[in-house]
C-alpha cells in the first residue's frame, strides 16, 4: 500500500470537481433575534421525537405522519423542511423567537491562496480527494498495475459543532455557546478530526480479492437494507455468505469490511456493540455501488466510526473532466484482439448545405449514437434513403439523407484496454474510534474495603499507551536500585512504562496503574525475583530480574498471551495487596 | 515531556494576543499591470547582488551602499523598501511593469468559524499558541510543578511559496506560477509544513537543567552574534564553555542546543555541514533572553532548520492579559517567608479635595511608584511637609501634602512566590531537515564497469525507511523459499524490508536497493546459510538462516553495529556482485 501526504489547503478548482463546493451543504435555520444557527433537520427531528413520546393526544394519523417524516427527514429540501417548520410551529430551542427559512450552508472552511486574494480555496473536508487527483503518479509508482491501495492519514476540516478546546481564551461555558451548532453530539462532531482513508484502486470488471478467503468465514453483527426497511434487527451472518446471496456486492468490499471488523476488535471494541449497516438508497451517492458502515454502540447511540463504500468511477471520472488529465489504467492484452467497431462517418459537406449553421451540432449528434440507434438508422437509410433524427442539442428532429453519413463495422485490432478504475473506500474516523474504545474498555470495580468504585480501563496491552508500571514494594533503596534497572531495561527494549517509587501504598498505586489503563505491574519485593500483576484479573506471577523485560514485552507485543505466561511462571499467592 | 494535539484552526482572539495578527507580515509590492505579488525585500535583494557582481563601472561609494541595504534589509520599513525601489528603477522581474508601493500581507490562511459568518479565524502559522493557551491545564497535568515541558507535532499553515502538488488540475508550470510568490526556495519555503515543538517552561530565576552535565563537553560548530558581526567564521566551541563565557545565555537553552546537534547528527546529518547561529539583535523578538539557529547547509546556502529561543514570559503573559486568566506558577514555600514590602497608603478625602476631578489619576500615579520614588518622597515629606511629584497621565508637577498620604515598609509573610515562567522553545522544521538529510545522503558511485554513476541514499540504519532487503541471488523455487521465510520472520520481529524475487541481475538488484537507502541486503545462495550485505562498504557476511534476522535488527536497532556484526561471522569473499 502506497502512503500519500497531501496538502490540507486545497484549491477550489478540485473541490468544484469532486462536488464539495456544490453539494456539501447542511440545511440551516437562523434565530431570527440572536442570529444563532441551527440544522434545520435537527429541530425537526426533536420536534417530531418529543411529540412521539410525551403528546397522548395525538391521533394515529398525526402520529403516522410524523414517523414519515422522521423516516424521510434526510431526503427532504429546504422548502419541505421550511414547510415542516412552518406548520408544526417550530421556534428557536433557547429564545423560542421565530427562525429564518432554510438556507444551504457549506461545511467547508473557506480561504484564500496567495498574496493576490484571487485565489479561492477549502480546507479538505476528507482526505480522499489528494489522493484521486495524484492517481496518475500513484499509478506510476505502482508500475502501472491494478488493483494498488494509497491510504492517507491526515487532518479533515468541517465547519461544524464545538471547537473543542479548553484554552486561555475560551472562558465561560457561554464562550463555547457562541462558536457551537449543536451540541448534542460532544466529541463525536468536532471542527477538526484525525481521517484515515484508503482508496484501493480495482478493475470495475474484476472486484476479487486475492485474501478474501482470509476473512470469508467471519461471523458478525450485520444490518443488510431489507432488515432495516422491514423493521428487523442487525443478525450475525457470515461474510462469505453476504457475499454469495448478494447482499455485499463484491469480494474487495467484502475482504474491507472484515479488516475493519478484525481492526476494531482487536483494538477492544466490543463485537457484541459493534454492526455493519448497509446504507440504504436514499442515503448513497447515486454513483456508488454499495456501501456499508462499521457502527459501534456508545452512550450517544450507534455511531459511525468506519464508513466502507465501492464508489465506482466517479472520483477519478469527475476529476479528469474538470481537469482534462486522462486518470485512467491500461490492460495490456497478451496478443492483440480483434474487436468489431462501430463507425460513424459524416459527410460534412452535404450536410453543410442542408443544415448551415447548425451543422457542428448536427455532426456531434450523429457522431454521439450509440450502436443501437446508428444500427436502426443505417437499416432506416438503406430502406427508405432518409431517417427523421432527433437532434436534442436543437430541440427537434431533422431530417438526414443517406448521401450525409456511412455507418458501418469495422473489425479492429486492439493491444489494450483502458479504463477508468473502481475504487473501493474504507474511511476511518480516528477520533470516533478512540472515544468508543474509552466507553467500551472502561469499567470499575469495588475496592477491597469495599467503600469505594476503582476505575478501570480495559485497554488490550497492544494499545495501552502504556504497556507496564514499576514498582517498589516499599520503599527501600535495594528494591528502588531494582525498579530503575528493570526500568532501563524497559527503555532498550522499546516497552512504554511508568515508575512510581512515591510512598503511596501498593493497592493505591495499582488502582492509580488500573486507571490510566496500564495492563501489566511489576512489584519489586526482593532482589532476584519480582511478580507481574495482570490488571483485569489482578493475577500474578513470580520471575526473576532478569526474565522480567522479555515477559513482558511477549505478551505486550502479541509474541505470547497472558494465559502462557501464568503457564511458565509459578503464580504469588500472596494475599492481594490491591486497594 | 507532556504531548498535545491542538486545532489547526485557531480562532483570532488567540493569535491578536500572540502578536500574529498584527505583526505576521511580509512587504509586498505588486505588478501593476498583472497584479502579480512580490516580495519587496526580495526584489531589493536581487536587484544589490545583481549590480554588486557585474556592475564594474559601479563607484566603491554606490557599492558600499548597496552593500549597507543588504545589511540592513530586515529592518526597512515599508517607507524605505519603497524608496529603495523607487530610487533604483527596480521593476517587475518578468514584465518589466512598474510596482505598486509596499504593503504588509499577513502570511496566516483566514477564515471564519461557524454557520454565522461572525467568528474570524486563521489557520495556525505555528503549534506553539496552542500550548501557550493550554499552559493553565498542563502545568496542572504535570503535579503544578516546574520545570515540564509540552511537545507538539503538527501542521503549521502559511500563505506564501509554492502549493507542492503534481495533481491533476495543475496543468503546466504556468498554473504553478499563479500561485508562487518566489520559487527561489523550491521545497524548503512551502504553505504547509510539519512543525515539531517543544515549550519547556522553567522559573526565570533557575534555568539550570539537570542533564545538563550530559551536554557541556560536545564540541561543534557556534556562530556567535560577534563573529557574525565582526565578519569572522563559525567556529567549533565546546558547548560548556559557551555558557560559562556566556556566550549561550543559560543551561537549559544550552541543553536543548546540544540535545540538537545530537539529534541531527544522528539522523545522518553531516556535522561540517551543521552550524549553530546566534540570532544578531536585530533578529531577535524584543522580549527573546536568546536565540539560536540550527542551520545546515545544503544547496540552496546555509538553511535555518531549527530554532532554539529562550522567549523569556513574554507568550503566557500575552495571553494572559488579553483571556484575563492567569497563566502563571507557584513556587510553595517550605516554611513562610518574611518579607518587607512597601506600602502606598493614600488618603482619598484630602487628595479629592485638593485635585477634585484629577484624584483618581493622582492616586494612581502616587500607587505606582517604585520603592526609590516612594522614600524619597517619605523622605521630603517628612523634611519639608511637601514634595513636588510629577503625574505623567497628568502632564504636569502636582504638590503632594504629609497628611495626603502615608508611605511604610512593613513585613509580612509570604507562603509562595507566584510568578509567569520562562519559556525555552526548540521548534523543529521536520521537511527541511528531511530535506537536507536526503541532500547530505546522497552520493554516487561508478559502476563495476564504469560506465555508469550509480545512486546511493547513505541513510543510517536507524532512520532508513526500509531496512533490508531480500534476494534469491538466481531464480530457484528453494531459495525463493528460503527468501519468503525470512521475510515472514522480519515481518514479525516488525522490520521493514522489501522482497526482490524478480529476475533481475543480483547487480541491478543491488543497485536498486542502493538507491532506495537500503542499509542491508540478505541474499540466499543456499538453504541454509545466506550473506548479508551492507550497502556502502558492500562488504557481505555469512550468516545461518536462523540467525539472520536477529543479526540485522541488532545492528537497524543500534544494538549493535555492522562491525561488531563483522566481527562475529566469517567474510564472504565471493567476487563481488554489485553492478
Amino acid at each position: 500500500m502506497l502512503e500519500v501526504d497531501c496538502p490540507c489547503v486545497t484549491p477550489e478548482v478540485v473541490l468544484k470537481a469532486s462536488g464539495h463546493v456544490d453539494k456539501f451543504t447542511d440545511l440551516m435555520v437562523k434565530d431570527e433575534k440572536t442570529g444563532t444557527c441551527y440544522r434545520a433537520d435537527h429541530l425537526v427531528k426533536d420536534f417530531c421525537n418529543e411529540k412521539l413520546q410525551n403528546d397522548n393526544t395525538m391521533t394515529a394519523d398525526k402520529a403516522a405522519e410524523l414517523r414519515h417524516v422522521l423516516a424521510v427527514l434526510d431526503d427532504l429540501s429546504a422548502e419541505e423542511l421550511g414547510a415542516r417548520i412552518k406548520e408544526y410551529g417550530i421556534t428557536a430551542p433557547e429564545t423560542k423567537s421565530p427562525l429564518s427559512y432554510p438556507y444551504p450552508f457549506n461545511l467547508m472552511f473557506q480561504t484564500s491562496i496567495g498574496p493576490s486574494g484571487l485565489i479561492p480555496g477549502y480546507m479538505r473536508p476528507e482526505t480522499a480527494q489528494g489522493i484521486f487527483v495524484n492517481f496518475k503518479d500513484l499509478y506510476y509508482y505502482n508500475g502501472s498495475k491494478l488493483p494498488f491501495a494509497a491510504a492517507q492519514i491526515g487532518q479533515a476540516f468541517r465547519n461544524e459543532g464545538y471547537l473543542l478546546s479548553r484554552n486561555a481564551h475560551i472562558k465561560s461555558d457561554n464562550d463555547f455557546l457562541k462558536v457551537q451548532i449543536s451540541p448534542r453530539q460532544g466529541l463525536l462532531r468536532v471542527r477538526e478530526f484525525t481521517l484515515a482513508e484508503i482508496e484501493h484502486f480495482v478493475d470495475p470488471e474484476d472486484k476479487s480479492h486475492p485474501k478474501y478467503s482470509e476473512v470469508a468465514d467471519l461471523e458478525f453483527l450485520m444490518f443488510p437494507r431489507e432488515e432495516q426497511t422491514s423493521g428487523q434487527s442487525a443478525r450475525t451472518i457470515q461474510l462469505g455468505e453476504a457475499v454469495s446471496t448478494g447482499i455485499v456486492n463484491n469480494e474487495t468490499l467484502a475482504y474491507f469490511i472484515g479488516r475493519v471488523y478484525l481492526f476494531l476488535t482487536r483494538l477492544g471494541i466490543d463485537k457484541d456493540r459493534l454492526r455493519f449497516r448497509q446504507h440504504l438508497a436514499n442515503e448513497m451517492a447515486h454513483y456508488a455501488a454499495d456501501c456499508w458502515d462499521a457502527e459501534i454502540e456508545c452512550s450517544y447511540g450507534w455511531i459511525e466510526c468506519v464508513g466502507i463504500a465501492d464508489r465506482s468511477a466517479y472520483d477519478l471520472r469527475a476529476h479528469s473532466e474538470k481537469s482534462g488529465v486522462d486518470l485512467v489504467a491500461h490492460e495490456k492484452f497478451s496478443e492483440p484482439r480483434e474487436v468489431e467497431k462501430l463507425v460513424i462517418a459524416t459527410v460534412k459537406k452535404e450536410l453543410g448545405l442542408a443544415f448551415r449553421g447548425n451543422q457542428k451540432t448536427v455532426v456531434e449528434a450523429l457522431e454521439a449514437m450509440d450502436e443501437k440507434e446508428a444500427l436502426e438508422m443505417k437499416a432506416t437509410l438503406e430502406s427508405k434513403g432518409e431517417a427523421e433524427f432527433y437532434v436534442c442539442t436543437l430541440g427537434k428532429n431533422v431530417t438526414i439523407k443517406k448521401n450525409m453519413v456511412t455507418i458501418s463495422k469495422e473489425k479492429k485490432k486492439e493491444h489494450q484496454r483502458v479504463f477508468t478504475p473502481s475504487v473501493i473506500e474504507p474511511s476511518f474516523g480516528i477520533g470516533r474510534i478512540i472515544y468508543c474504545l474509552f466507553e467500551h474498555c472502561f469499567y470499575t470495580r469495588p475496592s477491597k474495603a469495599g467503600d469505594e468504585q476503582l476505575n478501570v480501563f480495559a485497554f488490550p496491552p497492544l494499545v495501552a499507551p502504556i504497556k507496564c508500571s514499576v514498582f517498589p514494594l516499599i520503599q527501600d533503596k535495594k528494591y528502588d536500585a531494582v525498579a530503575k534497572l528493570i526500568s532501563k531495561s524497559l527503555t532498550v527494549a522499546g516497552i512504554s512504562h511508568k515508575i512510581d517509587i512515591s510512598g503511596a501504598t501498593i493497592g493505591k498505586r495499582y488502582a492509580r496503574t488500573d486507571e490510566l489503563g496500564i495492563p501489566f505491574a511489576i512489584t519489586v519485593d526482593s532482589t532476584s525475583s519480582v511478580t507481574i500483576r495482570e490488571r483485569d484479573s489482578k493475577d500474578q506471577i513470580r520471575v526473576n530480574v532478569e526474565e522480567v523485560v522479555s515477559v513482558v514485552k511477549d505478551v505486550t507485543d502479541g509474541q505470547s498471551s497472558w494465559a502462557d505466561a501464568k503457564g511458565r511462571f509459578p503464580a504469588h499467592s500472596s494475599v492481594s495487596a490491591d486497594a
